[in-house]
């Protein structure tokens, strides 16, 4: 199951997914000057990212709306992505949040499964219900795919529906107990499933509640740093640091941007930031 | 204002709403060895189904899932259809149920309203709540885009949380009552506004009930023909024809495969296609 090869990655390397969601105002102008193409200059920054934090990093994130607002030639650089990450045995997930039924979930599940925006998990958005997540799971069943189902969300918009409670509980809780109870025939050794779900890392109030309540389910994490959750708030989601991975974006792969000689030590600066985040989570390696 | 534009085109061409989920399974050999690209192949059946019915069809749906199975080669045929049809003047709707928040979805906007994958219309999943709305609403403003909104589908699993009963309403009308209020600062001279929801076609108990309660909301309506819902089912919905627009895609796309000449008529059968459900609507034109 490849939610047991997650876990094993985050023994050896730690809970932080490096959130690759790459921005052209990002990239210095440096790097920018070397290459011609959109598509060339994205891949080549994604590239140096991954180079210099693969050893301590359990996963990768893309968010494809950063590259779909690029057009064609982001894609591409997305494509070439994923396609390095597989080539050097990091692992990936396609932040693509997709939602939709039958036929149209099938050729989803094939765009982001096969071919070329193949990844190793996606995110699935669950609001027309769970017909709309049944068309992944035959991608599941040898073992070589993974999904994370939006449970509960780290914004401000979260109470509009994620939080009414419906018939004595609330909408997220439809969803996670559906979710825990399909996760079942997809079972790894490590203890969870390869359905997982994405929990915002923000209201800790609550963290220990939903921990405790989907205990076969692991967590991807959004919500640190940038969006306000610090490790200590994270770390009550992580199930004693293994069912779960946090997310950063812009707190790493903007890392460098903090420092006068940040174009010069780049690899260093972006180190360091996954380093500290580590840490700061609670990684004892 | 957009939805203006889209009244016009209904009262001029009737609710049809031409799906094009092009599979390559459906274009015939004839055509396929035409051309040598998957771009050239599946932009060419787009074409040909446009060219010959788009005097009599208010708008074309691109299921953005389709193109995205096919890869980088099929994003292309999606971009060039869209252009295509903003070059003879038709409207377009890309159904890419995107939902996500903040700068995400500022990405998102950019993509599809902007740049290669520019359309007119998107649809939106409201999921994560209303601050997943809130970053499209500034190419509301001069009229130019416009969105639907997920908000009652027809499959099946529309109980599982759309149907949720919580604090006295179903999860649905949460979703269409914030919409309703957001749509007034859009409104167009016809009493509809930019900000639309999808609403499928089935369930025709209560079609009267939300065609009352939305009556500044203009409805794309899926699940007609292979769906299950019949002319006089989405009538309902269609607040005496001018409130929204009838999704149909392998129903017309598909048309020419019922036939033995099916593709030395394809023009003819994919053009009765939609005259027939036009009229099954009730269109009088």
């Amino acid at each position: 199951m490849i939610i047991d090869r997650l876990y094993e990655e985050i023994k050896d390397k730690g809970n932080v997914c490096v959130g690759l969601d790459t921005h052209m105002d990002y990239i210095p102008e440096e790097m920018k000057s070397k290459y011609k193409k959109l598509e060339e200059i994205i891949f080549q920054y994604n590239k140096r990212i991954i180079d210099c934090t693969s050893d301590i990093t359990a996963i990768y994130k893309l968010q494809i709306a950063y590259y779909e607002s690029y057009g064609i030639e982001g894609l591409k650089a997305y494509k070439r992505t994923l396609e390095y990450l597989r080539k050097i045995g990091s692992l990936s997930i396609g932040d693509v949040k997709r939602g939709d039924i039958s036929a149209t979930a099938d050729m989803y599940a094939k765009a982001h499964f096969e071919g070329d925006f193949e990844t190793d998990f996606i995110t699935i958005n669950p609001y027309m219900g769970f017909d709309s997540i049944t068309p992944y799971l035959k991608y599941l069943e040898d073992g070589k795919k993974g999904i994370f189902v939006l449970l509960r969300t780290s914004n401000e918009g979260a109470k509009d529906i994620e939080y009414l409670e419906a018939e004595g509980k609330p909408v997220y809780y439809h969803v996670g107990d559906k979710l825990e109870e399909m996760g079942k025939k997809y079972m790894g050794k490590s203890g969870y499933s390869s359905i997982g779900a994405v929990v915002g890392g923000t209201h800790q109030d609550e963290a220990v509640e939903i921990r405790d309540r989907y205990k076969n389910m692991f967590f991807l994490i959004p919500g640190y740093g940038a969006q306000g959750a610090r490790g200590e708030d994270v770390g009550k989601y992580l199930n004693g640091l293994n069912g779960g991975i946090v997310n950063s974006s812009r707190g790493i792969i903007k890392a460098y941007m903090k420092y006068n000689d940040g174009v010069e030590k780049f690899d260093q600066y972006t180190r360091e930031a996954v380093l500290n985040m580590r840490e700061d989570i609670g990684y004892e390696g």
